[in-house]
């Protein structure tokens, strides 16, 4: 199960973010989902990237491992 | 364009997040690069639940508006 201690991007700037879509009120338990769901993507997203990075034999992650792995997860 | 001023997300959490899912080495253009990135999934999942507030006559995006938009989003 998730915690308070597992969470590690920070709340107040997923507050931020909702409201520069233009939110009028956010209330602190969705910027909370939000965080939590941005960091199973992130997750998802990295561990792609990590993969890719073995593949060329490299122990860097790099920022194309990234790309790469973004665009085979968005598809 | 994006520019560095532009981000909400800081990038040391990103960082972590890739390390925590056992990257050996991770570059900084890495981190910022799924930085951007979680910053634009998480501003089409926050456009789609203001939208389900709205819908729901409410000023207030809660974490039920977050949950289904990001399970209508994920399809």
């Amino acid at each position: 199960m998730k915690t308070e201690n597992d969470r590690i991007i920070p709340i107040a700037p997923i507050d931020r973010l909702i409201r520069k879509a233009n939110a009028d009120r956010v209330s602190e338990s969705a910027a909370k989902e939000l965080g939590v769901i941005l960091e199973q993507l992130g997750k998802e997203i990295a561990n792609r990237a990590i993969d890719l990075a073995k593949h060329a034999k490299r122990t860097t992650v790099k920022d194309s491992d990234i790309k790469l792995a973004y665009k085979q997860w968005r598809r």
